[in-house]
């Protein structure tokens, strides 16, 4: 990243910001602990000097992080252990706290909302807009957000009730209420007039809603069309008619669908009656995109949140748990399929050397078949009429890599221990459970997605369970019948 | 989503769309079949028959597809199977087709691009700007981007060369050219005269850039910064001087990070020497974070591309088969692990049945450790400073895991198999397995990272490689020690 040359250096970046950051706090810490010592060995009370040493510190840390955006003060408070952090946080104004809070990671978020009281996350309310209370309100107590509703006015309030309203994954949770609108029946010059009241128009404002006499949404009218008309034109000859709009109830995801393909900034949200009740905007978008990316990449290997990079042992150690727990279970459960055929591996141990590339490749294949589906899934490509046209072609890959990789693993076997049977049986259950694999890739995420579960997060559990089950049952199986 | 009231009813969504072109389509087919058997029969001609209800078919279609947007023309050619889809491609429109090549699925656009001779690509190049042609050559025959090339003039020429020859990942990849630059030294009455020459500005235009006399970047002047202000005024009181730009070199993946911390819409590019040379839009940044969400989570199962639903069993047995054989010959080492003590096994078979809980839950908590660390990496966050910290509370949190977890593998392997010495070693194998797993966890994205790889794609198989050997090695070797 580069800033115009005019400013001569470049602006130093967030990681930038942060080194210099902590650095002023580790020299603060040394700086006290230096006084304090000497301080107990003359016997006398320190607070003078340290007083005076830590206001100059502390003045140079809260003047370098007021000067930030607050995402590269959210940055550098996510980068500082906890003591670091909350002497940083206590630097930030409360006016802009608000905002910081809203950039934060979550795990971050709490230890920075718990180092608030109740009048403080208040006061620091006050600097935001509806939406933003309610992205923040499920990390708040509830007393402080009824105490915020309280503070706020009836406009205010009826907004931020109805923000609070919608459920995470529908446009009413990603939309705000920034609304430009403006009657059809006016002049652009009107409109311009109109504008010029404003003293700065809402961030990613492109277009201004155009709506009848009762709020009712006819079209929009882009910002660049307005500039380059002719002021005496009446808008109604200028804005479009055909626009997407949204119900808040609609899923974020086919909003964010839209406004990839249609290439939006923003759009309107209108309630059952055609009436405006608020915007999405690209910026909400994007950050439900990002988020969303990255809470499937946690829940894939089972993490409730991301950590705090400074978070305690114990506190992590409960983040992985519950996972951990449901994997030994699902392990459990496959070893005692082993078990099962314990007699058999006391008379053929190659059996025990051999098993879990049987188990392995299955997951590795169904995990396949199952990201396919996930993504065919989200873009609403599965079908009833196309589901069978899926299965059948998913069959066929498994059975054409079946034969292969079986064949291969089938000889090597048999050159390995000298003994043909146990190399066909081999080759045998690593079709078999390749099968098996690509019918457990498919109906996993489908049955996850038909009982309201996110498909990206939990299939691979009980893929893999399927497929190590499965594949020390076939493979063991098929021993015991054949070879011993 | 809805659309305005205005429109009475609901406007179809792409699905809706899908469904009714592929019902046209199999009417088409079902006549043709008709016609031609009856043609056969009568053993007559059916051309004439077959070309009116042919013509009529065919209408319906493309009339259907004329007024959809080119994004959701490529969604339905997605859904489409390949005889289907060449015949609904062969009803876009040249003007048509450049744009939804852009909008399709690599390999969807594979086939379609594979329908077309060079003239017609050539053709619909004709309609595309010089950055989307540079998106879409990595798909194109050389010699087509050599006549497309020539086919440009002079300028188009220079910018589709300078669009080119930036790798994927920067920000030279994401810009398109469509800068609108005012001098600093006009009026804003001048500056709307000159952009009323504009018949539309383009897509995603929310500033305009402030140049000096040389096209060096000054700053931005936000276009609702414009429209509310007095004509009179000068720009140079307006713009704002501190925006942020970037250079084509950037990482594409920075500018995303900083569209979305800054709420941007589009944001300058500039050379070494700050001259404008293009700018990178929102949409190309959600496109950008979208399409590498995508590959990311393919790339984790070893999925070089996503697959075409309709794609050949061939073809998907190649797109899978490497990830496969990488598995199996790291499997195949684990195996060797475990063949080594055969011997052991044959005297406890119990071992070869607990085996694989000790391997596969230090998979799962490796996995873990890798998804956090990986998670900081993109962020920045791990630095020498603190790489120390993070692996000394892996270790912590592994023990904290091994101990709980192990603690109760071992009892429950010690009363399955009423053998304490067993149980001992099974709770002793957990607790290292998972020491091993962090280790592993935290060294192989952080090797990945060191060696130019995405560490979100590869870590997995190494860390499974890892935790199966050593999981295998750790409990047998000590079971072999101690049991036997």
């Amino acid at each position: 990243m580069a800033r115009p040359r005019e400013e001569l250096a470049r602006s130093p970046s967030p990681q930038e910001h942060l080194d210099a950051v902590a650095k002023l706090l580790a020299k603060r810490r040394l700086v006290e602990d230096l006084v304090h010592r000497q301080g107990e060995r003359d016997n006398r009370r320190p607070e003078l000097v340290e007083d005076l040493v830590h206001r100059q510190q502390v003045a140079a840390i809260g003047k370098r992080l007021e000067g930030l955006h607050p995402g590269d003060v959210a940055y550098i408070l996510e980068g500082l252990p906890l003591d670091d952090r909350l002497v940083a946080w206590g630097l930030v104004s409360e006016e802009r706290r608000g905002d910081v809070l809203l950039e934060a990671a979550d795990s971050v978020r709490e230890t920075l909302i718990a180092d608030m009281d109740s009048a403080q996350i208040v006061g620091a309310a006050e600097y935001l807009d509806a939406d933003e209370i309610a992205d923040l309100a499920p990390d708040l107590p509830d007393e402080v957000v009824q105490d915020i509703l309280e503070a706020q006015d009836d406009e205010d309030r009826a907004q931020l009730q109805s923000a609070l309203s919608y459920p995470e994954g529908t446009v009413g949770a990603l939309m705000d209420f920034e609304v430009v609108s403006i009657r059809d029946d006016v002049t652009c010059e009107v409109a311009l007039r109109y504008l010029r009241r404003y003293e700065e128009l809402p961030s990613q404002t492109d277009a201004l809603f155009v709506v009848d006499r009762v709020d009712h949404l006819k079209g929009a009218l882009p910002l660049k069309r307005l500039l380059v008309s002719d002021p005496e034109v009446e808008i109604s000859t200028l804005y479009d008619r055909d626009i997407l709009s949204f119900s808040p109830e609609s899923e974020a995801d086919d909003a964010a669908h839209a406004f990839e393909r249609y290439d939006l900034v923003s759009a309107p949200v209108v309630d059952v009656r055609g009436k405006i009740v608020g915007r999405v905007t690209v910026e909400s978008v994007l950050e439900f995109v990002r988020e969303r990316q990255e809470a499937q990449a946690l829940g894939k290997v089972g993490l409730r949140e991301e950590e705090d990079l400074f978070s305690s042992v114990w506190a992590s150690a409960k983040n992985r748990g519950p996972w951990l727990a449901l994997n030994l279970c699902t392990a459990f459960v496959a070893s005692r399929v082993v078990g099962a055929f314990e007699g058999s591996i006391e008379k053929l141990a190659a059996l025990a050397a051999l098993m879990p590339i049987v188990a392995g490749i299955g997951g590795n294949s169904g995990n396949q078949t199952t990201t396919l589906i996930v993504r065919s899934l989200a873009l609403g490509q599965v079908s009833p009429s196309n589901a069978r046209r899926l299965l059948l072609k998913e069959l066929a890959v498994a059975t054409a890599n079946g034969v292969i990789w079986g064949g291969v693993l089938g000889i090597v076997a048999w050159l390995l221990y000298r003994n043909v049977a146990l190399g066909g049986v081999m080759a045998l259950a690593m079709l078999l459970n390749l099968l098996v694999a690509a019918l457990a890739g498919i109906f996993i995420p489908l049955a996850m997605e038909r009982f309201g579960r996110d498909p990206a997060v939990g299939s691979s559990v009980f893929l893999t369970f399927v497929t190590d089950s499965m594949g020390f049952f076939i493979f063991l199986g098929l021993a015991t019948v054949f070879l011993l």
